[in-house]
Protein backbone atom coordinates (compact mmCIF):
# COMPACT_ATOMS: atom_id res chain seq x y z
CA UNK A 1 0.00 0.00 0.00
CA UNK A 2 3.37 2.25 0.45
CA UNK A 3 4.06 2.28 -3.26
CA UNK A 4 0.48 3.02 -4.24
CA UNK A 5 -0.47 5.91 -1.28
CA UNK A 6 3.08 7.59 -3.24
CA UNK A 7 1.48 7.14 -6.49
CA UNK A 8 -1.99 8.72 -5.02
CA UNK A 9 -0.09 11.95 -5.47
CA UNK A 10 0.11 12.21 -9.24
CA UNK A 11 -3.36 13.16 -9.32
CA UNK A 12 -4.13 16.10 -7.37
CA UNK A 13 -7.14 16.54 -5.26
CA UNK A 14 -9.46 19.75 -5.97
CA UNK A 15 -8.64 21.73 -3.15
CA UNK A 16 -12.28 22.31 -1.90
CA UNK A 17 -12.79 18.77 -0.60
CA UNK A 18 -12.27 19.42 2.57
CA UNK A 19 -11.25 15.07 3.38
CA UNK A 20 -9.98 12.36 0.97
CA UNK A 21 -11.72 9.16 0.86
CA UNK A 22 -11.43 6.62 3.16
CA UNK A 23 -8.95 3.37 2.91
CA UNK A 24 -12.65 1.83 3.56
CA UNK A 25 -14.56 3.09 0.45
CA UNK A 26 -11.39 2.21 -2.19
CA UNK A 27 -11.61 -1.51 -0.34
CA UNK A 28 -15.18 -1.70 -1.00
CA UNK A 29 -15.29 -0.58 -4.50
CA UNK A 30 -12.02 -2.38 -5.62
CA UNK A 31 -14.04 -5.55 -4.49
CA UNK A 32 -16.78 -4.94 -6.53
CA UNK A 33 -15.42 -3.05 -9.61
CA UNK A 34 -18.65 -4.34 -12.09
CA UNK A 35 -21.21 -2.81 -8.88
CA UNK A 36 -19.23 0.44 -9.11
CA UNK A 37 -19.27 0.45 -12.89
CA UNK A 38 -22.87 0.53 -13.31
CA UNK A 39 -23.65 2.86 -10.63
CA UNK A 40 -21.09 4.69 -12.78
CA UNK A 41 -22.88 4.44 -15.91
CA UNK A 42 -25.66 6.13 -13.97
CA UNK A 43 -24.24 8.71 -12.65
CA UNK A 44 -22.89 9.93 -15.86
CA UNK A 45 -26.47 9.79 -17.42
CA UNK A 46 -27.85 11.69 -14.31
CA UNK A 47 -24.76 14.40 -14.84
CA UNK A 48 -26.25 15.33 -17.95
CA UNK A 49 -29.65 15.55 -16.85
CA UNK A 50 -28.61 17.28 -14.02
CA UNK A 51 -26.80 20.13 -16.39
CA UNK A 52 -30.19 20.24 -18.54
CA UNK A 53 -32.24 20.84 -16.25
CA UNK A 54 -30.91 23.94 -15.18
CA UNK A 55 -30.61 24.64 -18.80
CA UNK A 56 -34.33 24.67 -18.73
CA UNK A 57 -34.80 26.40 -14.94
CA UNK A 58 -32.04 28.93 -16.13
CA UNK A 59 -33.36 29.37 -19.89
CA UNK A 60 -32.31 32.47 -20.98
CA UNK A 61 -29.71 33.22 -18.19
CA UNK A 62 -26.59 34.36 -20.78
CA UNK A 63 -23.94 32.49 -20.48
CA UNK A 64 -25.06 29.06 -19.04
CA UNK A 65 -26.57 26.80 -21.70
CA UNK A 66 -23.08 27.87 -23.57
CA UNK A 67 -21.04 26.03 -21.29
CA UNK A 68 -23.63 23.53 -19.53
CA UNK A 69 -24.81 21.79 -23.26
CA UNK A 70 -21.11 21.15 -24.06
CA UNK A 71 -20.51 19.87 -20.48
CA UNK A 72 -23.88 17.76 -20.77
CA UNK A 73 -22.78 15.85 -24.21
CA UNK A 74 -19.20 15.32 -22.18
CA UNK A 75 -21.33 13.39 -19.83
CA UNK A 76 -23.56 11.34 -22.58
CA UNK A 77 -19.96 10.73 -23.67
CA UNK A 78 -18.81 8.98 -20.76
CA UNK A 79 -22.11 7.70 -20.40
CA UNK A 80 -21.85 5.43 -23.58
CA UNK A 81 -17.85 4.76 -22.76
CA UNK A 82 -18.62 3.14 -19.34
CA UNK A 83 -21.89 1.07 -21.07
CA UNK A 84 -19.24 -0.20 -23.76
CA UNK A 85 -16.55 -1.50 -21.03
CA UNK A 86 -19.65 -3.14 -19.27
CA UNK A 87 -20.56 -5.08 -22.07
CA UNK A 88 -17.13 -6.05 -22.96
CA UNK A 89 -17.48 -7.52 -19.30
CA UNK A 90 -20.76 -9.62 -20.43
CA UNK A 91 -22.80 -7.11 -17.79
CA UNK A 92 -25.35 -4.42 -19.09
CA UNK A 93 -26.88 -1.33 -17.43
CA UNK A 94 -29.04 -2.14 -14.17
CA UNK A 95 -31.06 0.38 -11.48
CA UNK A 96 -29.26 0.11 -8.40
CA UNK A 97 -30.34 1.55 -5.28
CA UNK A 98 -28.80 4.97 -5.23
CA UNK A 99 -26.58 5.93 -1.55
CA UNK A 100 -28.02 8.83 0.25
CA UNK A 101 -25.32 11.53 -1.26
CA UNK A 102 -27.10 13.48 -3.97
CA UNK A 103 -29.97 13.97 -2.12
CA UNK A 104 -28.60 14.74 1.15
CA UNK A 105 -26.64 16.91 -0.80
CA UNK A 106 -29.25 18.48 -2.59
CA UNK A 107 -31.15 19.56 0.17
CA UNK A 108 -29.10 21.99 0.75
CA UNK A 109 -29.74 24.13 -2.31
CA UNK A 110 -31.44 26.77 -0.97
CA UNK A 111 -35.51 28.01 -2.21
CA UNK A 112 -34.76 31.26 -3.09
CA UNK A 113 -32.84 32.78 -6.30
CA UNK A 114 -30.25 33.50 -6.51
CA UNK A 115 -29.29 31.66 -3.36
CA UNK A 116 -30.77 28.68 -5.31
CA UNK A 117 -28.74 29.10 -8.01
CA UNK A 118 -25.87 29.50 -6.45
CA UNK A 119 -26.10 26.55 -3.80
CA UNK A 120 -26.93 24.62 -7.29
CA UNK A 121 -23.42 25.41 -9.03
CA UNK A 122 -21.75 24.91 -5.86
CA UNK A 123 -23.31 21.32 -5.16
CA UNK A 124 -23.21 19.87 -8.95
CA UNK A 125 -19.49 21.20 -8.76
CA UNK A 126 -18.60 19.02 -5.39
CA UNK A 127 -20.15 16.36 -6.71
CA UNK A 128 -17.95 16.30 -9.98
CA UNK A 129 -14.60 17.38 -7.57
CA UNK A 130 -15.00 14.44 -5.50
CA UNK A 131 -16.06 12.24 -8.83
CA UNK A 132 -12.42 12.99 -9.62
CA UNK A 133 -10.39 12.13 -6.73
CA UNK A 134 -12.53 8.81 -6.48
CA UNK A 135 -11.79 7.70 -9.98
CA UNK A 136 -8.36 9.18 -9.49
CA UNK A 137 -8.18 6.32 -7.28
CA UNK A 138 -10.14 3.93 -9.16
CA UNK A 139 -7.13 4.65 -12.23
CA UNK A 140 -4.60 4.24 -9.65
CA UNK A 141 -5.83 0.74 -8.28
CA UNK A 142 -8.20 -1.32 -10.37
CA UNK A 143 -7.01 -4.30 -10.91
CA UNK A 144 -8.92 -4.85 -14.60
CA UNK A 145 -6.64 -3.11 -17.09
CA UNK A 146 -9.53 -1.92 -18.99
CA UNK A 147 -11.36 -0.28 -16.00
CA UNK A 148 -8.32 0.92 -14.59
CA UNK A 149 -7.88 2.82 -18.43
CA UNK A 150 -11.05 3.86 -18.44
CA UNK A 151 -11.29 5.65 -15.36
CA UNK A 152 -8.14 7.27 -15.96
CA UNK A 153 -9.51 8.71 -19.08
CA UNK A 154 -12.48 10.17 -17.73
CA UNK A 155 -10.94 11.74 -14.54
CA UNK A 156 -9.94 15.02 -16.48
CA UNK A 157 -12.86 15.71 -17.72
CA UNK A 158 -14.41 15.84 -13.82
CA UNK A 159 -11.91 18.24 -12.56
CA UNK A 160 -13.03 20.41 -15.84
CA UNK A 161 -16.48 19.85 -15.29
CA UNK A 162 -16.09 21.24 -11.71
CA UNK A 163 -13.84 24.52 -12.87
CA UNK A 164 -17.09 25.12 -15.04
CA UNK A 165 -19.51 25.12 -12.03
CA UNK A 166 -16.92 27.11 -10.34
CA UNK A 167 -16.49 29.57 -13.06
CA UNK A 168 -20.54 30.05 -13.63
CA UNK A 169 -20.64 30.99 -10.02
CA UNK A 170 -17.69 33.48 -10.07
CA UNK A 171 -19.22 35.00 -12.59
CA UNK A 172 -22.38 35.74 -10.70
CA UNK A 173 -21.51 36.15 -7.38
CA UNK A 174 -19.49 37.84 -4.86
CA UNK A 175 -16.20 35.99 -3.84
CA UNK A 176 -16.69 35.91 -0.45
CA UNK A 177 -20.08 34.72 -0.57
CA UNK A 178 -18.90 32.05 -2.81
CA UNK A 179 -16.28 30.83 -0.64
CA UNK A 180 -18.26 31.00 2.94
CA UNK A 181 -20.98 29.40 0.98
CA UNK A 182 -18.63 26.48 -0.04
CA UNK A 183 -16.82 26.09 2.91
CA UNK A 184 -20.45 25.16 4.37
CA UNK A 185 -20.98 22.84 1.40
CA UNK A 186 -17.88 20.88 1.59
CA UNK A 187 -18.37 20.75 4.92
CA UNK A 188 -21.56 18.74 4.29
CA UNK A 189 -20.38 16.82 2.05
CA UNK A 190 -17.62 15.79 4.23
CA UNK A 191 -19.77 14.94 6.92
CA UNK A 192 -22.18 12.64 4.30
CA UNK A 193 -19.10 10.47 3.46
CA UNK A 194 -17.84 10.29 7.02
CA UNK A 195 -20.33 6.90 7.12
CA UNK A 196 -19.53 4.15 4.52
CA UNK A 197 -22.73 3.59 2.67
CA UNK A 198 -23.76 -0.46 3.10
CA UNK A 199 -23.61 -0.95 -1.20
CA UNK A 200 -20.57 -0.26 -3.39
CA UNK A 201 -20.97 2.78 -5.23
CA UNK A 202 -19.30 5.93 -6.35
CA UNK A 203 -20.69 7.85 -4.21
CA UNK A 204 -20.74 5.34 -0.87
CA UNK B 1 -43.79 30.26 -56.15
CA UNK B 2 -44.67 27.86 -58.57
CA UNK B 3 -40.57 27.55 -58.74
CA UNK B 4 -40.18 26.96 -54.99
CA UNK B 5 -42.94 24.02 -55.06
CA UNK B 6 -41.02 22.50 -58.00
CA UNK B 7 -37.76 22.78 -55.75
CA UNK B 8 -39.56 21.79 -52.56
CA UNK B 9 -39.55 18.08 -53.86
CA UNK B 10 -35.65 17.79 -53.73
CA UNK B 11 -36.37 17.10 -50.41
CA UNK B 12 -38.77 13.72 -49.17
CA UNK B 13 -40.76 14.12 -46.60
CA UNK B 14 -41.31 11.05 -44.29
CA UNK B 15 -43.87 8.88 -46.06
CA UNK B 16 -46.15 8.82 -42.09
CA UNK B 17 -46.62 12.73 -42.13
CA UNK B 18 -50.59 12.28 -43.38
CA UNK B 19 -50.34 15.94 -44.79
CA UNK B 20 -48.01 18.52 -45.70
CA UNK B 21 -47.22 21.57 -44.01
CA UNK B 22 -50.00 24.31 -44.61
CA UNK B 23 -48.93 27.69 -46.92
CA UNK B 24 -50.56 29.30 -43.51
CA UNK B 25 -47.97 28.47 -41.87
CA UNK B 26 -45.12 28.91 -44.05
CA UNK B 27 -45.80 32.57 -44.42
CA UNK B 28 -46.11 32.96 -40.57
CA UNK B 29 -42.36 31.33 -39.94
CA UNK B 30 -41.11 33.35 -42.75
CA UNK B 31 -42.66 36.67 -41.56
CA UNK B 32 -41.09 35.80 -37.86
CA UNK B 33 -37.59 33.99 -38.76
CA UNK B 34 -36.04 34.74 -34.85
CA UNK B 35 -38.89 34.09 -33.13
CA UNK B 36 -39.07 30.70 -35.04
CA UNK B 37 -35.50 29.96 -34.18
CA UNK B 38 -35.63 30.85 -30.35
CA UNK B 39 -38.50 28.84 -30.39
CA UNK B 40 -36.71 25.78 -32.28
CA UNK B 41 -33.44 26.20 -30.18
CA UNK B 42 -35.63 25.55 -27.27
CA UNK B 43 -37.09 22.04 -29.11
CA UNK B 44 -33.57 21.09 -29.81
CA UNK B 45 -33.37 21.13 -25.94
CA UNK B 46 -36.40 19.73 -25.33
CA UNK B 47 -35.77 16.90 -27.64
CA UNK B 48 -32.15 15.91 -25.86
CA UNK B 49 -34.46 16.21 -22.21
CA UNK B 50 -36.72 13.47 -24.40
CA UNK B 51 -34.49 11.11 -24.97
CA UNK B 52 -32.91 11.48 -21.62
CA UNK B 53 -36.05 10.63 -20.16
CA UNK B 54 -36.99 7.85 -21.93
CA UNK B 55 -32.81 6.27 -21.17
CA UNK B 56 -34.00 6.67 -16.98
CA UNK B 57 -37.42 4.78 -17.75
CA UNK B 58 -36.43 2.25 -19.70
CA UNK B 59 -32.93 2.61 -17.71
CA UNK B 60 -31.83 -1.27 -18.48
CA UNK B 61 -33.74 -1.77 -21.72
CA UNK B 62 -31.08 -3.50 -24.00
CA UNK B 63 -30.56 -1.82 -27.37
CA UNK B 64 -32.02 1.70 -25.80
CA UNK B 65 -29.23 3.92 -23.86
CA UNK B 66 -27.21 2.85 -27.09
CA UNK B 67 -28.95 4.66 -29.54
CA UNK B 68 -30.18 7.48 -27.34
CA UNK B 69 -27.67 8.40 -25.78
CA UNK B 70 -26.11 9.44 -28.99
CA UNK B 71 -29.32 10.98 -30.05
CA UNK B 72 -29.15 13.50 -27.17
CA UNK B 73 -25.32 14.30 -27.74
CA UNK B 74 -26.94 15.29 -31.16
CA UNK B 75 -29.84 17.43 -30.02
CA UNK B 76 -27.61 19.77 -27.90
CA UNK B 77 -25.10 20.16 -30.63
CA UNK B 78 -27.86 21.41 -33.00
CA UNK B 79 -29.06 23.64 -30.15
CA UNK B 80 -25.59 24.99 -29.97
CA UNK B 81 -25.43 25.79 -33.31
CA UNK B 82 -28.93 27.45 -33.03
CA UNK B 83 -27.83 29.62 -30.33
CA UNK B 84 -24.94 30.27 -31.75
CA UNK B 85 -26.65 31.98 -34.89
CA UNK B 86 -29.11 33.49 -32.57
CA UNK B 87 -26.33 35.23 -30.99
CA UNK B 88 -24.78 36.33 -33.90
CA UNK B 89 -27.94 38.08 -34.60
CA UNK B 90 -27.60 39.63 -31.78
CA UNK B 91 -30.83 37.88 -30.12
CA UNK B 92 -30.81 35.17 -27.79
CA UNK B 93 -32.82 32.65 -26.03
CA UNK B 94 -36.14 33.81 -24.54
CA UNK B 95 -39.09 31.71 -22.76
CA UNK B 96 -41.49 31.32 -24.80
CA UNK B 97 -45.06 30.12 -25.15
CA UNK B 98 -45.13 26.58 -26.23
CA UNK B 99 -47.74 25.69 -29.19
CA UNK B 100 -50.46 22.99 -27.68
CA UNK B 101 -48.88 20.23 -30.29
CA UNK B 102 -46.20 18.58 -28.06
CA UNK B 103 -48.15 18.07 -25.31
CA UNK B 104 -51.46 17.11 -27.32
CA UNK B 105 -49.70 14.60 -29.30
CA UNK B 106 -47.57 13.02 -25.82
CA UNK B 107 -51.65 12.68 -24.65
CA UNK B 108 -52.23 10.04 -26.37
CA UNK B 109 -49.22 8.27 -25.38
CA UNK B 110 -51.47 5.22 -23.24
CA UNK B 111 -50.51 4.33 -19.25
CA UNK B 112 -49.77 0.86 -19.63
CA UNK B 113 -46.77 -0.71 -20.82
CA UNK B 114 -45.74 -2.27 -23.26
CA UNK B 115 -47.64 0.32 -25.00
CA UNK B 116 -46.48 3.40 -23.15
CA UNK B 117 -43.12 2.53 -24.68
CA UNK B 118 -44.80 1.52 -28.54
CA UNK B 119 -46.08 5.14 -27.96
CA UNK B 120 -42.87 7.38 -26.73
CA UNK B 121 -41.09 5.76 -29.28
CA UNK B 122 -43.86 7.02 -32.48
CA UNK B 123 -44.82 10.30 -30.75
CA UNK B 124 -41.43 11.16 -30.75
CA UNK B 125 -40.82 9.78 -34.34
CA UNK B 126 -43.79 11.77 -35.67
CA UNK B 127 -42.01 15.00 -33.75
CA UNK B 128 -38.90 14.09 -35.82
CA UNK B 129 -40.48 13.89 -39.19
CA UNK B 130 -42.34 17.02 -38.28
CA UNK B 131 -39.40 18.86 -37.57
CA UNK B 132 -37.94 17.84 -40.82
CA UNK B 133 -40.49 18.51 -43.18
CA UNK B 134 -40.88 22.06 -41.48
CA UNK B 135 -36.97 22.50 -41.37
CA UNK B 136 -36.56 21.02 -45.02
CA UNK B 137 -39.22 24.13 -45.65
CA UNK B 138 -37.41 26.51 -44.35
CA UNK B 139 -33.93 25.52 -45.55
CA UNK B 140 -35.75 26.27 -49.10
CA UNK B 141 -37.87 29.88 -48.35
CA UNK B 142 -35.52 31.49 -45.57
CA UNK B 143 -34.12 34.70 -46.71
CA UNK B 144 -31.91 35.11 -44.35
CA UNK B 145 -28.91 32.87 -46.02
CA UNK B 146 -27.50 31.99 -42.61
CA UNK B 147 -30.80 30.68 -41.38
CA UNK B 148 -31.35 28.91 -44.91
CA UNK B 149 -28.32 26.91 -43.93
CA UNK B 150 -28.63 26.12 -40.46
CA UNK B 151 -32.17 24.29 -41.42
CA UNK B 152 -30.13 22.73 -44.45
CA UNK B 153 -27.63 21.42 -42.07
CA UNK B 154 -29.99 20.00 -39.70
CA UNK B 155 -32.86 18.54 -41.26
CA UNK B 156 -30.80 15.39 -42.69
CA UNK B 157 -30.64 14.57 -38.61
CA UNK B 158 -33.76 14.93 -37.92
CA UNK B 159 -35.03 12.55 -40.55
CA UNK B 160 -32.02 10.24 -38.54
CA UNK B 161 -33.59 10.62 -36.20
CA UNK B 162 -37.36 9.77 -36.99
CA UNK B 163 -35.22 5.88 -38.16
CA UNK B 164 -33.61 5.58 -34.46
CA UNK B 165 -37.87 5.94 -32.91
CA UNK B 166 -38.71 4.06 -35.70
CA UNK B 167 -36.10 1.13 -35.17
CA UNK B 168 -36.55 1.24 -31.63
CA UNK B 169 -40.07 0.15 -32.32
CA UNK B 170 -39.45 -2.34 -34.91
CA UNK B 171 -37.01 -4.51 -32.81
CA UNK B 172 -39.36 -4.78 -29.84
CA UNK B 173 -43.45 -4.84 -31.65
CA UNK B 174 -44.99 -6.38 -34.20
CA UNK B 175 -45.38 -4.60 -37.50
CA UNK B 176 -48.48 -4.68 -37.54
CA UNK B 177 -49.60 -3.30 -33.87
CA UNK B 178 -46.99 -0.68 -34.76
CA UNK B 179 -48.15 0.15 -38.43
CA UNK B 180 -52.06 0.23 -36.84
CA UNK B 181 -51.07 2.49 -33.94
CA UNK B 182 -48.82 4.80 -35.93
CA UNK B 183 -51.63 5.51 -38.38
CA UNK B 184 -53.84 6.84 -35.51
CA UNK B 185 -51.12 8.96 -34.48
CA UNK B 186 -50.39 10.26 -37.47
CA UNK B 187 -53.80 11.35 -37.78
CA UNK B 188 -54.00 12.46 -34.59
CA UNK B 189 -50.98 14.71 -35.24
CA UNK B 190 -52.02 16.49 -38.68
CA UNK B 191 -55.10 16.96 -37.30
CA UNK B 192 -53.52 19.20 -34.17
CA UNK B 193 -51.82 21.49 -37.00
CA UNK B 194 -54.76 21.86 -39.02
CA UNK B 195 -55.47 25.20 -36.94
CA UNK B 196 -52.71 27.11 -37.54
CA UNK B 197 -51.33 28.50 -33.62
CA UNK B 198 -51.40 32.02 -32.93
CA UNK B 199 -47.57 32.68 -32.44
CA UNK B 200 -44.69 31.72 -35.06
CA UNK B 201 -43.65 28.50 -33.50
CA UNK B 202 -42.02 25.48 -35.45
CA UNK B 203 -44.80 23.43 -34.41
CA UNK B 204 -47.93 25.90 -34.76
FE1 LIG C 1 -18.54 12.37 -16.55
FE1 LIG D 1 -18.70 15.54 -14.89
FE1 LIG E 1 -32.22 18.35 -33.62
FE1 LIG F 1 -34.05 15.27 -33.67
Amino acid sequence: MKVLRAKEKSFSQIKWLLTSTSKSWLEQALSNPIEVLIDHANCERKAAGVAIQMMFRYLSEPGLAEVLSPLAREELDHFEKVLEILKSKGRYLEPLAAPPYGALLTKNVRKEEPLRMLDSFLVAGLIEARSHERMSLLALHSLDKDIKDLYADLLESEARHFGVYWKLAEKRFEKSLILSRMKELAEIESNILSELYCQPRMHS
